[in-house]
């Protein structure tokens, strides 16, 4: 069997048909964390390591699950040595979603069509970093490359936005409006994080109703720079809405907060849940899509965390019961606003199915929700079908706004290749198993729908 | 390939041959909401949407899904446009169990080979309003197609079950008791509520003893009337038994109810597992089968609610933990009357190998528990495919009761010939793997009792 | 189709090869429950029935799924109908693991290449049973014919370890350190064992601080006898870990815990998760393995408990949330000792994910932690399947320690040669999709950790 040849992944002619009708169509990655001032300053990656290895938790992970050294992935070791390291764990990563996406990156960045075999890092190392010297690999040469159109950034409401807004690339860089610290009344962080948020909208916040014009200011801004999405991380869990919350409520607990009193779990979620719906109606009105990231559970690892800080792998996932609490947040939100259009994300896969069906509650035609596409520890082949074929279950597929990379890397935008063909094959074995017609017009139209349109126009204020 | 031709979903000789000895079975469909009264008038179908878009919220929820204004789905448009928004609709339902279902319905009902593309709803409309018009489509006609046995509708304690001792049906048209609102002490039509069942009974509801009574006179009638089954649903999730549960202190809540006053969540736990234990040993008496549906999280979004009612295609399912609860629920009735035969479904499929491995703790010579089949959102192909292969791998799926329609309308029993094709391939699919030895008759055996058999009998007196 | 011959569960060329390179490898069976005095004593087995079916709940419990009366089960019907009904339940067990694991005992252990087909039991009966008798069946003639290289035991800290010491057999046979009651400050025997476990340490517990020296102790001894590993189940959940616990905290809860009195919650989980995290204190230093078996929930039937004891099929599993509870576990452990090898297992399948991700997040050069193979209701082809599916897609799947048999009886060792077959059908089906290329020799050298190396190393003091 011929390995990652161009038929990857495509077992019929169907299939091959269908994914060639998507291949070449534009990317939009409405949710990522690349970091703007990379995309604005353009420069030239000084190596391989700096462009892959980099800041890629995903790879450091992996790399200590085959029991590499932490000198040799965060540590100080030298640049080839951690070229081997990595390369000697992908070579025998069978199975793993990295094993691929690194052969595609290395085939579609690079031109290299070697099989990393844990022998050949040398010349690997030396041909990536050759490639990148003649070719000024940077940015804006990958986002052409990659026919992105679309890139989402994520962003603090207290950003000043200045990449964005000065912004010269090909692509639409648009940031995305994502509250983090002022949805954690309980950080220790969150007196100081309200100054800075003050200062960013050249104001003084002083009470709850402060902070609400202030985030007010600040959703303006980031609209008038191009932001069509906001984008929340509900950690553990989703936050219990209490029924009789008020704004004076919320406003009692926000002063304790600011005192840094503590508080109880319930005041937390009364806060927390008040201010969501509130922002919610704000999202409505400026036709964003809010974002919605369920269930991570950061920072296991203690001993790791004070020597490689957050980030840098591990996290993992959260079972707290989340039905009730989801159902009570968008309906909160739909009656007091109308909701605005809506992303659920589950990092639990176990909970795949709660996000489809709540999804299904709130389609009408005033309002438009989705399951998000697999995220995380779920954005494998298994998981990328699972989902598609659970959409599918539910309701229309054809709707579904499919993928995005949530990627820190440049890298990462083979992984949309790897959704369009797992697509084109599940889609085209549904036909050949008499389950569905084989209208080719109606297949295709259904591939660019799920592969680019729907994303492009859903994340879009119009 | 074509497209759900007579070997829809069979992919080898043996599962044709398996299905071939099935095809023609008698439906027993043990569990379903039909209107007993729509059964007795036994009238003609005005037309086609009428016998087919009416009162199915499965439908209306993937139109919503697909974009349909509400006005199309449960709105004043006219039939023509409805009619129209559901075939565009199930159209592009591509993986979509409906999509299976309606072209077997169109197929079995109406001898509609057509393919549904959205291009010729107007002569579908035709030949089905045309077909109803000249074949005299009602009930009657229906249940004798699909050679019907039994149908086991779903009736509140209260009522009259009139039509069911007039029913002039060639299917057994058997009630099944469901206590609703006796189990909800914290409704506000408790008090209401119990007065009509007293009437229903005769007799006064003044406290628990008295309930009791009523509910034992309820549950005679009913069993004089053929009634073989009860059903609960409990929502959301299953009651926490109290170990030291007493009738005194039921009465005590019991009168609280009555009387208007709120409940604590223990009191509410309290009085509805000691009212679910006694009802489970009058199950046992009468040799009914109990029923318990676990986990739906019902009418999500108030402002469809307000519009559009309960059971309108805003319900999903609930993550609770189960598993405890369950268990002593079951242990309690085993313990204090032995078990009736008993049937657990569950909505959240996160919980299937809970209930298949809960219902195993409680096989003896003595009870009989099932793990029902795949109930409303995973009544799906990968659904009924997990259920056959889960409940093979930690029992014996030979015992299995299988299928119900759980439908609204007269036009779902092609859902068991759904079931019956994806039973006979999933079994043809491990005997042609070699992982079981192809004994024509035992498989045929299998395929029977499954199909047929199993249920037939656990849902009798004998 | 031939039924389970050479090639069984093997569907291509490669997944024979890769079968072969392991068949005859060794096998480490580090968790069951083997009687080491049964082991040590290594008596001829009076008959098939004691061999195969004495003290074996699965097939209990499976033929109670197909309506065998409990008198033919644990009951005191003869030997022959016992057989009888146990052949014609095997003879319908459709796509159940104990099918396939029944047929290769025959095969393995018998020469018997006979199917059960339910009307040949008597010739089965006479021919297992003459085959005992010439053959002289006993442990150490299975342990050579199975080529069995470690079997690690389940022994209570207070044994005596008599039977490991004086142990005469070509396979290592270890004892595992088990606390059991130890940590169940609520249970009835609780200040009995702890006598009990004080006298086996020729000492008194009169405190904290001495049940602390005498575990000590025993920790040591079993050390001396060879032990490699702990193994603790965790019911029905993890216990959740008090941030701010002490030593002097557990000290109190202890004392109360003598004394019979009744604990909180809190308090349980206080003292549990304090015993348990010095517990892994005390394993690190050793070097040994700690094994975590989460979520058993027991004896759920108190009718047939009464009857027929522990351990006899009555069990099921728990949907306790546990996420947040082991991630403080381990990550109390590792800040407070360093982690030691540790490995976790999951009964209830919907926390796969949780356990896989949780175990990468402590991955470092400093500690390896497992996500432990399917065990009990998931020990079949779909949950052995799916176990290397989602291994491989987190993390390194050739690091994997693979199976063990978890078994009472001597007769699953065939268990192994079933995983063998998934696995390389598994990894035969990615190479064959062009997912990964066809070097046999990484391919074989990862067959044979997965089949045996990873186990042997894992389970050393090395």
């Amino acid at each position: 069997m011929p390995f990652i040849d161009e038929n990857f992944l495509l077992k019929s002619d169907l299939a091959v048909e269908l994914y060639e009708s998507v291949k070449s169509l534009p990317i939009v990655d409405y949710h990522c964390h690349l970091d703007p001032a990379a995309i604005y300053a353009d420069a030239q990656f000084e190596n391989i390591n700096r462009l892959w290895l980099a800041g890629d938790h995903y790879k450091w992970r992996l790399m200590r699950a085959n029991g590499v050294a932490e000198e040799l992935i965060t540590g100080g070791a030298p640049e080839p040595d951690k070229f081997k390291a990595w390369c000697e764990t992908i070579a025998g990563a069978i199975g793993n979603p990295l094993y691929h996406w690194a052969h595609l990156e290395l085939k579609r960045y690079f031109d290299i069509d070697d099989t990393i075999d844990g022998g050949n890092w040398q010349s690997l190392y030396c041909k990536c970093n050759e490639y990148i010297k003649n070719e000024l690999v940077r940015p804006s040469s990958i986002i052409n490359k990659f026919n992105v159109e679309m890139i989402g950034t994520t962003d603090d409401p207290a950003d000043t936005l200045s990449h964005h807004m000065n912004m010269k690339c090909t692509a639409k860089v648009l940031p995305t409006f994502r509250p983090g610290i002022v949805l954690k009344p309980d950080s220790a962080d969150f007196a100081a994080y309200i100054k800075k948020l003050a200062a960013a909208g050249n104001s003084v916040i002083e009470c709850f109703d402060d902070l609400l014009a202030v985030l007010s200011e600040r959703i303006d801004f980031f609209n008038m720079t191009g932001c069509v999405s906001s984008d929340h991380s509900l950690e553990p869990g989703v936050p219990l809405i209490c029924p009789c919350y008020t704004d004076s409520g919320a406003a009692i607990i926000f002063a304790k907060a600011l005192r840094g009193e503590a508080l109880t779990e319930k005041e937390k979620d009364e806060y927390k849940t008040r201010l969501l719906v509130w922002l919610g109606g704000q999202y409505k009105k400026k036709n964003w899509v809010m974002q919605l990231h369920i269930g991570a559970l950061r920072n296991n690892n203690t001993r790791m965390f004070k020597k490689t800080g957050a980030d840098s792998g591990f996290d993992s996932m959260c079972d707290i019961p989340i039905a009730i609490a989801l159902s009570s947040l968008l309906d909160a939100v739909d009656q007091e606003h109308g909701l605005p259009k809506t992303v659920i994300y589950s990092l639990n896969p176990a909970f795949d199915d709660i996000l489809s069906a709540a999804a299904g509650n709130f389609q009408t035609d005033e309002c438009k929700v989705q399951w998000g596409c697999p995220w995380w520890f779920n954005d494998h082949k298994t998981g990328i079908k699972k989902h598609l074929t659970t959409t599918a279950n539910h309701g229309m597929l054809p709707k579904f706004i499919g993928m995005l990379t949530d990627s820190r890397s440049f890298m990462s935008y083979t992984r949309h290749e790897y959704f369009r063909r797992i697509l084109a094959q599940t889609i085209a074995s549904w036909v050949n198993k008499g389950e569905y017609p084989n209208d080719t017009d109606r297949l295709i139209s259904i591939m660019k729908s799920v592969a680019y349109s729907n994303a492009k126009e859903f994340f879009s204020h119009a």
